[in-house]
């Protein structure tokens, strides 16, 4: 099989509605944004043995490629329309690949996301998948506009990830914790297949100031959003919603590893954003309506800065730091 | 260095033109499509050891990884306007990266392209550039819509980088080709720093009936012109124009590998189209405007299939195969 009929056999599918003219087997693909809607553009790469394991289920691995994308359109408040994907591959083994399309047309399909191109190369295992959206002109939610006195805002629940992974070392390792067996599945399944808040972003249009989603871990992407607004924070360690695993953590000699798979352990794929007080109830609304939980967990403040205050109302002395991708 | 201050310090640079309203350092950029144009998406990798040397120049890798996805644009005749750029590097080598920029910059300044977002990995030294660009409605050139009896165009000349790349060979390997070094000097540039034929795209508008660029062999390329359209096409050897280095070895005991050269070695990046005979006058007048070559070098035919006659009007009886990134 070369690389023409591989791209044809498996990633050529149909296209998820009329936007499309022309999709993959050209030298680009032609589609029609909506007029009055400005485009959104994002990439993401993940590689074998730093983003994910070799013995993945490759349907997780093409789910979460697109995902962690959807996850950047999501932030932005934009529809997901039209992805390109370049693929690094070992070998052109049919099985794998076959369960790589479906995981990630699954997830297309659920989004009306169409892959319009790609890119196939022979080498170590890696995807990148950039994604194009659309959003009403001037409507996109950014990173630079939070106010003092907004409240602090997170989707679902941090550190599930972090705490599966850190759960799947090897037990020797430094950053091992122990969980049970069935919070582990439970756990992995975020690590490996990460729901995007979409449709949470589409409705915090008109009501968030400012929004990210958390990819790094929530200390250094908020801090994202400080550094871009000329603003600080203020946040309770108690109201950061977890999983009652790592909650029980929290209280235990594990605490130090349990703070930094909360704070800053990576791949939450939740949103972040901050709200005028003004719109609490309409945020409890859309947090019924979505069966997201919306949780408040802090406080924007003019004095630049983030203070994380614990359970005993007293600042960390330290915060964990975000994951870096040149730092180990 | 960290991934934030890399990506700032190397690649955060003011976009090209007011179509940005939001580039490099949110989720995702904000960007205009004119209105009245559709948006062309397109997606090209290289990765070291397979589509670079360890040793190449990094500001010629920087050029050569936009340079690929604009001859994507010009292959459709669309005004490339937005960039998207992820690495796998195995360091954070600051004057590599310098070097890198500068090259990418360059090129994108001369077609008013701007960067608008990236991502970087940890990794094998690997690029992955997407390019967004658009082009009036419906005007887009595809590989779909030659004619029988359209004549058969190239521009430049075919097989430099593929000579170029046989020529930096092992001595031993039985790809070696020997040519004078001032020749390799001048075939090497058009290997490592390629100039796609964005200008000569946007001309075909309107002229064309079927374009693509020449990335892996005009054998092979012309094939996907030819298998979109439901046509075959006749080419005449002696009219493909080539370099006088490869000319000279079509007639040696090299001519099976200057065959190679100049009909599947790739890298061409010059764009290989069919236009009516009645177009031939004002192909003339483009070519003398945009002072480069536009050779007609076949004819496009109801018969499927490809005829490549050689200098005695015998048909080859084998025809190179295209480059084939899982057959070797």
């Amino acid at each position: 099989m070369n690389e023409f009929e591989l791209i044809r056999r498996f990633f050529n599918r149909p296209p998820a509605d009329g936007t499309v003219r022309l999709g993959v087997g050209d030298d680009a693909a032609v589609v029609t944004v909506t007029p009055g809607h400005e485009l959104l553009l994002a990439i993401d790469t993940m590689v074998e043995g730093r983003h994910f394991f070799a013995d993945v289920s490759p349907a997780a691995l093409g789910h979460k490629i697109l995902a962690v994308n959807l996850s950047d359109m999501a932030a932005m408040g934009a529809v997901p329309r039209w992805a390109l994907l370049s693929g690094s591959l070992p070998d052109n083994d049919p099985d794998w690949l076959a369960a790589f399309g479906d995981g990630l047309f699954a997830l297309a399909a659920r989004y009306g996301v169409s892959l319009v191109g790609g890119d196939t190369v022979r080498g170590a295992r890696s995807f990148t998948l950039a994604i194009a959206g659309e959003a009403p002109i001037g409507s996109a939610l950014t990173r630079a506009n939070a106010q003092p006195n907004d409240d602090v805002w997170v989707s679902g629940t941090l550190g599930d990830a972090a705490l599966a992974l850190a759960a799947m070392q090897h037990p020797a390792t430094q950053y091992r914790i122990e969980i049970e067996p069935a919070t582990l599945t439970a756990l992995r399944k975020r690590l490996e297949m990460p729901e995007p808040r979409v449709a949470l972003g589409l409705k915090l249009r008109g009501l968030a100031h400012a929004a990210l989603d958390i990819s790094d871990g929530l200390i250094g992407d908020l801090g994202h959003i400080l550094n871009a607004s000329g603003v600080g924070a203020e946040i309770e360690l108690a109201r950061v919603p977890c999983h009652p695993a790592l909650k029980a953590l929290l209280n235990s000699a594990d605490r130090a590893s349990a703070l930094h798979c909360l704070l800053a352990g990576g791949d939450d794929y939740e949103l972040c954003f901050t709200a005028s007080p003004v719109a609490r109830a309409a945020l409890a609304d859309l947090s019924r309506g979505l069966m997201l939980p919306l949780t408040r967990i802090g406080v924007i403040t003019t004095q630049p800065g983030l203070i994380v205050f614990d359970e005993q109302r007293q600042p960390l002395p330290t915060l964990p730091a975000a994951y870096n991708h040149f730092l180990e």
